[in-house]
């Protein structure tokens, strides 16, 4: 073919393929393989994608020698029909239309009816009807000076509407020839008035004008904007198909319409489609009359609906895939014009591609390859009942899918309260921060005004799989009101509202909600996508119900559970902040003492609920400040306890805010007093413990290396609770992990406390369990010195969220506030990092720690957990890079197996994973 | 050799050789080297390190065969001398010696006079003089007793005082043998009674349990810390030496002494040393006894001294360097019982150095590899006057070298104030922040009562060569008082007061200081070093004077010359707030106007400064609100406008702190409402601009990407002076440098910027100049992808701070204040990584980058500037990779020079540098 592709710019119809898209595009492709196969399509030919390119190269202009190749093309039309353009006995028109190599629906422009001017309508009104052969020409008319001539469609519609009113119809069909061939004069005058010249009336230089204009529609500002959005290269081009005109708008028996060979909204294997009688394609589009459904045609148009059947079972078989046809029916005779790959809801992909499988017309891993995982996510939330009409109160970003009703709060402590007391409320903010979670927690749902898809409030919900919506203008909130105005709509603290995060809808009061469907069809794909996968998928989980739903959902363990939520949790906090403020090892050690149940407590939920599945734990991360109240309240309370101090008789002293307290109790109000200098106590840690940059401070395994203490304590809640376990007869498999290890010696001292410590409790308690301790990679280092870490470790798990924000040198909070949606805008970045791994970087580091950690340690088993480990890119990634497993939240774990899958079929060679079996 | 290490533990000093270090330490090697070349050595043997090594791997015993061993080798020093241990009629005394591979003066232990019992002793007594032999029995009584059993010196010592007191003499020399017959008597029952079992009197277990007990001398507390703050390895071991005795404290023609063969304080060619007569080595330690300068020896004992100087020659002949030689006179006869490469100041080194090659002794590269480069820096910065000798009034950290006196001032505002006013002040704080950034400019020193040698004050203050003493935890410093405390001594604000940042000493009021040499000998010294280096040695300079500074120093251009500092100064600052304050592109471009000429004017002292040399100059790095007040500062001057503006009558209506004002003024004081008004918007944009990691957020080349017409203005402002030099016949060379790239495409939108600008400014100015654009490679993004950014790059310039931070994770600030010092100590990390470049995970990205940016661009030139520049590890690596040249601060120029040479020598192969003149 490339010799082809050289030396040709057009091919008739029935000289193309079906595999030549990205030569003749999409369209051109169907048109040529529909006329291969012998259905009645409309005789044509397409100029390639390559004519696009070289006319944008040539400045504009037509390359040499395509006009010669149109001219030539258009005689064998005209030999085929019979007809021949300008002829005005028998005048051949012809439709010019757009056809990019990926489908860009309505972006780009079409001209139909071409090749009319005052003598050849005149020559088709006396063969046909004067009233169908002026509406022709005037919709060419106005196509061609919007598409061509760059005029305004209203400037048109407005003279069209003003005749319609002259002549007293409102339908287009009753506007009689009269009037339509008055019309015909007044648009062909407003195109010389507006543009200063005479509208065109040359039939070849409409045509190649016409071929000029579609090239140039694929660079138009909506065509842009669509590219960027969908990824879609800017270089590809667009092909132009040239094809004779068939006339649904020709008298009763003819009409226009497209179908779905089954249903796309839920799968249903039947035709599924709406058709307009005598009427052309833009008809069904503009609206403005309302189509029939497909199944009309059975009782109106008997044979050709019989025919229609025919072609889209023909179609389907050929095309091994639900097909979106577009067709016309000129005076009873059946032409099809366009056929591709229909677009379909998850629901229904899920069950054309099952379905399909079992009807034999495709394979198990074709059905994977039919559903895209993004996709899935929107189905695996509750949703507002699609029957629910009402409009929403407002409209937000679609930030986490699922639906959710219930009482507005707005603030985390309120809301953490009444959640606690099992009340349904939705936390309404401006936007949220990490001092929140608690609040978010025992939310069913976020609601902010400002932020957008990757904001805090987004990002954790989810992770959380909580709904929200972020970024919803409309809403301005009054926190001190306690109340929130969307127009003049008020909303107050208590009244309850419903959201949709997967499509940002917030409404009034209570709306009826859907529940989440597993369908059988969706378990079945999930079972053939098992089989082929090699990754391995696991789920974050840092509580029993996670534990429990990611079972549900297929997780062959834990990959991340995360202590200090746990730490979070109201009962625990205050110890936390004990074992923070002790002075002495001692006092820290003693909270640690009260802390040791609870967390052996909750290990032993994550761990029996998991059972005979490795649990990964990762011991305490996050900076100490963070379990502390945030400086400036701390500072905002020790101004206002010293002012009431103060205006109290006999007041302490004034002792400058960074004092120490000594002596007597103070004189005043010795409530007061006391709180006092225990606040500011506090506040001199909590300075003590603040950080330039938090994200590179004494956090992970660093707070190991100084507190050994704090990891001793949480290395025996672990192996405690696997104690407890295994002489209850449950298989408790823990793996615990070392967080931000970037020197190996870390790792080893780490991993000697927690052997150590492992070693004690099977001592103690006399039973014996495994002993697998490994470490998160989540700075360069680790990976550049992976080799000397991996004889520490039994696993390594990527963090990639901090190994992409030290890759990079950003931190996500701040670069995705304020410049990383510039990046992407501006390409950049082909994708925000955060989301989908960065190949050339992040990947790259990740490539060689596996490679330089399996060179030491064969058996090291590697994954990944964090968003990363959910996403389809990245996963494919990750199947390339060799790793056993990725990790994600909950909720992602069907859309990880399909994905892993798909990267399985994607990527056919031998990888080093070792099978979802031995994640 | 290795042969004989494996069967041999022990050797005569006839049969070793000076180069078997390793085995035989140091000591044991230069005896027998010495013993080989003819010198009149005490016949003795070796016990090897492998000896040591074994007898801590058996437990601490000594290793089978050793004893047979030993008692060979005390056979053949019985043949050789005539006598035998433990034969009372010609008793054989030994000395036996601890001797590590590297020297650790003074940290393990010796035993002198082994051999004595009640029956050698009066044997001894019977052939010298009863007072030497029990003179010599009661110092090994009290050495094996300390050094073998464990016992204290002080029990000894407090016996010696008694006696001394009972005979009435106060001098050793003067106590009469009946004395020290009953010392020993006294001494042997102490033994008794402490250890509860006699002194051991056989002298073959008083020789093996001497052995044992100098091996384990290796691991004594002392020991470790030794080689902990020196860095030697725990696993080298030591031998053990033992020798017939010779005696210094035979008679008034006996004595001993140590000697330099060249003055280790200046470098002077002429023997340098000092001796006791009648004393053994260990008096001279001690201090009871003030011993003479060995010139009174030609006088004395002219003879021996003749020998001496002969001995001097020779040795340092054959070793071709400064020795360090102890000897020993026994009734007129010389014996040498060490010599060692002698320890010198860097003063004496460079002198010395030289000279030796003048003298022929030594190579040029020889010569430069006697000098050490971190030595080297003590002398490039005043100093106190050595002759000098007031005690200081407080010691501290010596954070910086550099002496200063002026007035004290507890603030840094202060500081600016008196500073820019010519005072010379001297900031005294708990600690520094960047804030104080201003101050620490206009003070001649900077001295804190906290922090390490790596804190803020300490290294902001290396870099600007500025003296800086640091956690001086003796000052109580009251800053509300304005004074600070040391003990019962106050100094208030404008006292005077001196410091001397080498060494840590702060004096009250003035003191004498003396200026720094470049004597001729380092001139001539670094001219020999600048022929041999491969490569460039560059220095980071800011201002026109750090320019001249740096070229005075010999550097080969500026290799980073940042734009922010000129921001910061006092007469720029509020045009760059406004700048910040812009709420349109043009406000922003209106200030950035204004900033121009300012900016070019800079750039033009710098560029003609630097003629015929290349200036990199970096473009805005650091986030915007730098340049704003800090937040909490704000806030707090809000609470106050609003307190005092609610206290005036018709006050402002509350607005929430965050509220936009709009509409009238208020009715309330007019001055501080509008006061109120423009600090509310400074605090509005400080808090909008802060951010949760600001070393990972909008900073670097994100800015330009952000706001291009801040980089526009600095390109114009660079090119602006660059075609006026031009003009004027300077040959300028300025080489723009992009902050903080870690994609591709952000360089190459930043260079089309850049080269746009300059060649508008060609245009306009009618001259051409070249247009050289590179980046710094800070992330490790940048390395992993240098391929890509190579493509856009004339240069690469590594920023090691930066990258160490983020192949770390690793915030500078909170690591070296929270946990970094931990793991230095701790030894997780060899060296602090922001001193020393870490090889094995910084390094291997920056052999990444140059390897992969070299692979597109064979002629990239690459450099790095940042304090690891100016340290000779991190050199030594720099030269390993391949770089063109180092940049460091222009204080550092020299030893970066030295460095630079001795790591081409070091690493004799071809490496990819281009000289000294390419850089």
């Amino acid at each position: 073919m490339s010799n082809r592709t050289c030396d040709r710019y057009v091919y008739m119809f029935e000289e193309g393929h079906g595999s030549w898209r990205d030569l003749l595009g999409g369209k051109g492709a169907g048109l040529a393989e529909m006329t291969r196969i012998g259905l009645p399509v409309p005789p044509g030919f397409t100029i390639t994608t390559r004519a696009c390119a070289d006319y944008y190269r040539l400045g504009k202009r037509l390359p040499p020698g395509l006009r010669e190749e149109i001219r030539a093309a258009m005689a064998r039309l005209e030999e085929r029909t019979g007809r021949a353009l300008g002829d005005p006995g028998r005048p051949l028109l012809v439709s010019v239309r757009s056809g990019a190599p990926v489908s860009m629906p309505g972006m780009m422009d079409t001209i139909l009816n071409l090749g009319l001017n005052p003598e050849t309508v005149a020559g088709l009104a006396s063969q046909t009807d004067a009233g169908f052969a002026y509406d022709c020409y005037r919709r060419f008319i106005q196509m061609f000076a919007n598409v061509v001539l760059k005029m305004e469609h209203r400037r048109f519609e407005e003279l069209l509407e003003a005749k319609k009113r002259a002549v007293r119809v409102d339908q287009d069909q009753l506007v009689p020839a009269a009037a339509w061939q008055e019309l015909v004069e007044e648009y062909l005058a407003l195109v010389e008035r507006e543009t200063g010249r005479p509208f065109p009336q040359d039939p070849w230089e409409q045509l190649e004008r016409a071929v000029g204009a579609v090239f140039e529609s694929w660079d138009n500002p909506r065509a842009r904007v669509y590219r960027r959005v969908n990824r879609i290269p800017d270089d590809l081009g667009t092909a132009v198909n040239v094809q004779t005109m068939v006339f649904g708008n020709l008298g009763d028996h003819s009409a226009t319409g497209v179908m779905f060979t089954r249903n796309p909204s839920t799968g249903e294997k039947r035709v599924y489609g709406e058709y307009l009688v005598r009427a052309q394609g833009e008809d069904v589009v503009a609206g403005l009359r309302t189509p029939q459904p497909l199944e009309r045609m059975e009782e109106e148009m008997p044979a050709t609906y019989r025919q229609i059947l025919d072609v889209a079972r023909l179609l389907e078989e050929h095309y091994r895939d639900v097909q979106d046809i577009e067709f016309t029916v000129q005076e009873g005779k059946l032409y099809v014009l366009q056929t591709r790959s229909g677009k379909r809801t998850a629901r229904a992909a899920i069950r054309t591609a099952v379905d399909m499988v079992r009807e034999g017309l495709i394979t198990r891993e074709e059905a994977i390859g039919r559903v895209d995982p993004a996709q899935v996510v929107q189905m695996l939330h509750r949703g507002v009942d699609p029957d629910f009409r009402t409009p929403p109160l407002a409209t937000g970003l679609p930030a986490s899918p699922g639906a959710a009703t219930g009482k507005v709060v707005f603030d985390a402590d309120r809301a953490e309260v009444l959640g606690a007391q099992g009340e349904a409320v939705i936390l309404v903010r401006p936007e949220t921060t990490p001092d929140d979670m608690h609040g978010i927690v025992q939310s069913r749902g976020i609601l902010t005004s400002r932020g957008g898809m990757t904001c805090h409030a987004a990002i954790v919900a989810r992770h959380m799989g909580k709904p929200c919506v972020v970024g919803c203008e409309a809403l301005r909130i009054d926190l001190e009101a306690r109340e929130f105005w969307v127009g003049p709509t008020r909303v107050g603290e208590g009244d309850v509202i419903s959201m949709d995060g997967a499509t940002g809808r917030v409404f009034a009061g209570e709306v009826p909600l859907v529940d989440p469907e597993l369908s059988a069809e969706f378990l079945e794909l999930l079972k053939w996508a098992d089989e082929v996968r090699v990754l391995g998928v696991r789920a974050n989980a840092d509580t029993p119900e996670d534990a429990r739903r990611a079972r549900e959902f297929g997780a062959a363990g834990i990959g991340l559970c995360r202590t200090e939520h746990m730490f979070m949790a109201a009962d625990r906090l205050p110890v936390v902040q004990e074992m923070i403020m002790a002075e002495t090892e001692e006092e820290r050690r003693a909270a640690l003492d009260r802390l040791l149940p609870m967390q052996e407590g909750d290990f032993y939920e994550i761990l029996r609920a998991m059972e005979g599945l490795p649990v990964t734990i990762r011991l305490l991360d996050p900076p100490l400040h963070e379990f502390l109240p945030r400086v400036e309240e701390l500072a905002e309370r020790v101004r206002d306890l010293r002012a009431r101090l103060a205006a109290s008789p006999g007041h302490w002293p004034s002792s400058g805010e960074g004092a120490v307290l000594t002596g007597e109790p103070p004189a005043g109000d010795p409530g007061v007093a006391g709180e006092l200098a225990r606040t500011e106590k506090l506040l001199r840690r909590a300075r003590a413990l603040q950080e330039a940059n938090p994200m590179l401070g004494l956090r992970g395994c660093r707070l190991g290396i100084l507190y050994p203490e704090v990891y001793e304590m949480q290395a025996r809640a672990i192996f405690g609770a696997t104690a407890r376990l295994v002489r209850e007869g449950v298989d408790a498999r823990p793996e615990v992990m070392i967080p931000l290890v970037g020197i190996a010696r870390e790792l080893e001292i780490m991993r000697e406390l927690v052997e150590r410590v492992g070693r004690q409790v099977m001592e103690e308690s006399g039973v014996t369990f495994p002993l697998v301790v490994g470490t998160m990679i989540e700075v360069p280092r680790a990976c550049l010195t992976a080799g000397e870490i991996a004889r520490h470790a039994d696993f390594f798990s990527f963090g990639t969220n901090d190994l992409t924000q030290t890759t990079f040198g950003f931190s996500r909070d701040d670069a995705e506030a304020k410049f990383l949606p510039h990046y992407v805008e501006k390409k950049l970045v082909p994708e925000n990092p955060f989301m989908t791994l960065d190949e050339h970087g992040v990947g790259r580091l990740m490539a060689m720690a596996v490679q330089e950690g399996r060179a030491v340690r064969p058996d090291l088993k590697v994954g990944i957990c964090g968003e990363h480990g959910g996403d389809p890119a990245s996963i494919d990634l990750c199947h390339r890079l060799g790793l056993n497993y990725v990790s994600c939240s909950p909720f992602r774990v069907p859309v990880a197996r399909l994905a892993a899958a798909r990267a399985a079929i994607r990527n056919r060679e031998p990888t080093g994973g070792d099978g979802p079996g031995n994640a």
